[in-house]
C-alpha cells in the first residue's frame, strides 16, 4: 500500500482535515512541507525541522540526482537515510528545475535534454527516467514528470505543454507501478510503497485546466492511476486572482477521497485560504528563501530585520511567537547576524519562519477539526 | 567580587582541577572556550553551545567595536543579554585583531591608530579605550590591551613590544578599576565585578617572558592586581618545541591561586598537554574555523571530510563520539552538504569538533581530579 488518506472531517467552505498515512510517517493536514532542495532544508538540522514538528519535507529530484546522483543515494538506502530523516518525504519530478535551472534545454516528445547548471554536462530526462531516479530516491511521494507551462502563455503553447504533460503522466504511472517495488526499503517496510501523484497543468486557461485533471483521473483505472494530484504551474508570476480561478476550477474536479496538492504556494494569508479551500498539501521556497534574506514573516506581518529601526530593538522577532528564536533572541540580535554575514544568521531566520508557517497550519487544522 | 579560582586538586603534573566562578557561571577547568567572534560561534545556536556544556565562550572586542559597537551592546545591557548567553564570557582586548586584520596601523607610546577592515574608516584604540569597550560589552573576564610580538622578530623589537605591553597593562589595569562599576549589570549582580587579566609577552625570548610575567605579577599591590594571568603571542608560527619552552619558562612564575590562560591554541593534543602542565584556559578559532573547510578532528585523527572516499561512506564521522552529528549523521552526508555548498555543512562539522575539543578537557578534567 501507498499512501492511506483518511478523512477526519470536512469543513463547509471544502477544507479537510485529514491524516495522511504514509510509509515512513503519518501526516496531519492540511500540511506546509518545507523544501529540502539538496537534501537539507538550507541552514537547519533535522532535529529542528522535528521540534518544529514538520512531519514532511521536500527533496529535489533535479539537484539530487546531479549531486550527489541518485544511484549513490540508492545504494545507501534511499534518501530517508542519506540524510537522517525518518518522517515523511516527497520528491518532485525534476522537469520544473529542469527548466527553471538547467541550460540549453531541448524539449521533445520523448523527454527533455539539457544541461547541468553545475557544470554544463548534458543529461536526457524522461518521465521513465524520472520515476528511477525517484525511486531510487525511495521518497515516500513521487511525483509524475511534467512540463510546468510558463507565464504568460500563448493558448497554442499551453495547449502543446499540456499535450505534453498528458503523455507523460501517463507514462511516469505506468513506468512506476512496473518498478516501485524497487525502491530501497521495500524489503524492511513491508506491504508498504511509494506513492505517485500526478501533476495538472494547463497554464492560465480555465478549460485546458479541467482537461488536465479528467485526463489524469481517467486514468484511475481499477485502482492503479495515481495515489493523489498536484495542480501545478501556479505562482509563477499570475496575479492572485487567477491563481485562485485555476485552482476553483480544478478543485471539483480532484477525487475527494485523494490528497491534493498546490505546489509552490505561497505566502502566509494564501496557505491558509488555500487549505480552507480544500487543499490538502503545500510546498514553498517562500519561508526558507526570505528569511536568508532577512524577511521575517511575523503576526505583525513581513519585517526586514536589516532595517536600522531594529538596531538596539530588544524585543522578539514576533511578540505572538513562541518558537525558540522568538523566545530567545531580539530584533537587534537577528539584524546584529546578518549585517555581520554570520551563518547563524540564516539558521535564526529561517526556523522563525518555519515556525510561523507550520503554526499556520496547525491552526487551520484546528479550527478545520471543530468546525464540521 | 571578580572571580574565585577555587582549586580542587593538582597532579604531579602540575595540571590543577579547578571551579572558576565568574558572575554570569561557574566554569569548570581546565577548560576549552569556544571563539564567538562578532557575538556568535559561527554556525552554532547558543542552545547548542549550551547541550555541548560551553561554560564560557570569547567575543573580540576589535569586531564587536566596530559592528554593531560597544556602545550599543551597552546600552542593551551588554553582550550577555545581546547575544542572549547567560554563561562566562570573555572579551580579548581587540589588540590581536588591529594588529592581524586592520589596514594602516600607526603604533604610538599612546596606543594603536588604525583603519577598519570593513569600511576603511579611522579608529584610535589605547588601553583605557579597549578598557571602556570591555567593560561596555560586560564579559565576566577581560584582557588587558597589549601588542602581541610577530614571529620571528629580532630581539630589539621584541624588546620594544614589551615595553609597549608592559606599560600598556598598568594603564589597563589602572582604569579598568577606575571604571568597572560601569559595567551595565553591576546592579543586576550586586557585588560581582567584572575581571580583568594581565597578558605575558615577549616574543620567543625565555628572559623576556620571564620579566613580561614577573612585572605582571609585580603589579598585584595590595590585591587590586590582575584577577589571572595569560601567555599571549604563542601559537603564531613559532615550531611546537619553542612554544612549550616559553610556556614552562613562565608556569612557575604565575601565582598559583589565580587563573592561568594560554591564548590561540591549539591542535587537540596541543590543548590536552598544556592543560595537564597546568594551564586552566585555553582558546583557539581551529576546531570552528577548520570546519567550515571540512577538517574533522577525531579520535581516529584528521578527517578531510570533502574526500571522494567519503562519499558512501555510511559510517559516523566518529565512530567514537556520542555527540549529536556522530549519532545521527553519516561521513558521506557531510560530505554531500560540503560539495553542495549547504549551510549546514559548517553548522553541522562545528558541532562535532566542538564536542570534540570540549570532550578532551572534559576527560583531562576526570583524570586531574582522580589523579592526586
Amino acid at each position: 500500500m501507498g499512501l492511506d488518506f483518511h478523512l477526519l472531517n470536512t469543513s463547509s467552505t471544502g477544507g479537510r482535515r485529514a491524516a495522511l498515512h504514509l510509509p515512513h510517517q503519518t501526516v496531519q493536514t492540511p500540511v506546509f512541507m518545507p523544501v529540502g532542495t539538496a537534501g537539507s532544508v538550507k541552514a537547519v538540522a533535522q532535529n529542528v525541522l522535528e521540534s518544529l514538528n514538520a512531519e514532511i519535507i521536500l527533496g529535489n529530484t533535479y539537484h539530487l540526482y546531479l549531486r550527489p546522483g541518485h544511484e549513490a543515494i540508492g545504494r545507501m538506502g534511499g534518501l530517508h537515510k542519506f540524510i537522517s530523516w525518518p518522517r515523511g518525504l516527497l520528491t518532485d519530478s525534476g522537469g520544473f528545475q529542469v527548466f527553471s535551472l538547467s541550460q540549453l534545454r531541448k524539449v521533445s516528445d520523448e523527454g527533455v535534454q539539457f544541461r547541468s547548471h553545475l557544470d554544463g554536462s548534458s543529461h536526457f530526462f524522461t518521465p521513465e527516467h524520472s520515476m528511477d531516479v525517484q525511486i531510487a530516491l525511495g521518497a515516500d511521494i513521487c511525483m509524475a514528470f511534467d512540463e510546468c507551462t510558463e507565464y504568460p502563455a500563448e493558448r497554442t503553447r499551453a495547449e502543446e505543454s499540456l499535450r505534453l504533460t498528458i503523455a507523460w503522466a501517463e507514462r511516469s504511472l505506468h513506468h512506476f507501478r512496473a518498478h516501485q517495488h524497487e525502491v530501497a526499503w521495500h524489503a524492511e517496510l513491508p506491504g508498504r510503497s511509494q506513492s505517485l501523484f500526478g501533476i495538472v497543468q494547463g497554464g492560465m486557461y480555465r478549460d485546458l485546466r479541467r482537461q488536465s485533471a479528467e485526463r489524469l483521473v481517467e486514468m484511475d483505472q481499477a485502482g492503479s492511476g495515481f495515489d493523489g494530484y498536484a495542480i501545478g504551474g501556479l505562482s509563477v508570476g499570475e496575479p492572485r486572482d487567477l491563481t485562485l480561478e485555476m485552482i476553483a476550477e480544478v478543485l471539483p474536479l480532484l477525487p475527494a477521497n485523494k490528497p491534493r496538492y498546490v505546489m509552490g504556494v505561497g505566502y502566509p494569508d494564501e496557505i491558509e485560504q488555500y487549505a480552507r479551500l480544500g487543499l490538502d498539501m503545500m510546498d514553498c521556497v517562500l519561508p526558507t528563501r526570505a528569511a536568508r534574506h532577512g524577511l521575517l514573516f511575523t503576526s505583525e506581518g513581513r519585517l526586514n530585520i536589516k532595517g536600522k529601526k531594529y538596531a538596539e530593538d530588544q524585543g522578539p522577532p514576533d511578540p505572538a511567537c513562541d518558537c525558540m528564536v522568538c523566545r530567545r533572541y531580539s530584533r537587534a540580535y537577528l539584524r546584529h547576524l546578518m549585517q555581520a554575514s554570520e551563518p547563524l544568521s540564516a539558521t535564526l531566520n529561517t526556523i522563525h519562519n518555519l515556525a510561523y508557517y507550520l503554526g499556520i497550519m496547525q491552526r487551520v487544522r484546528g479550527s478545520l477539526h471543530s468546525n464540521a
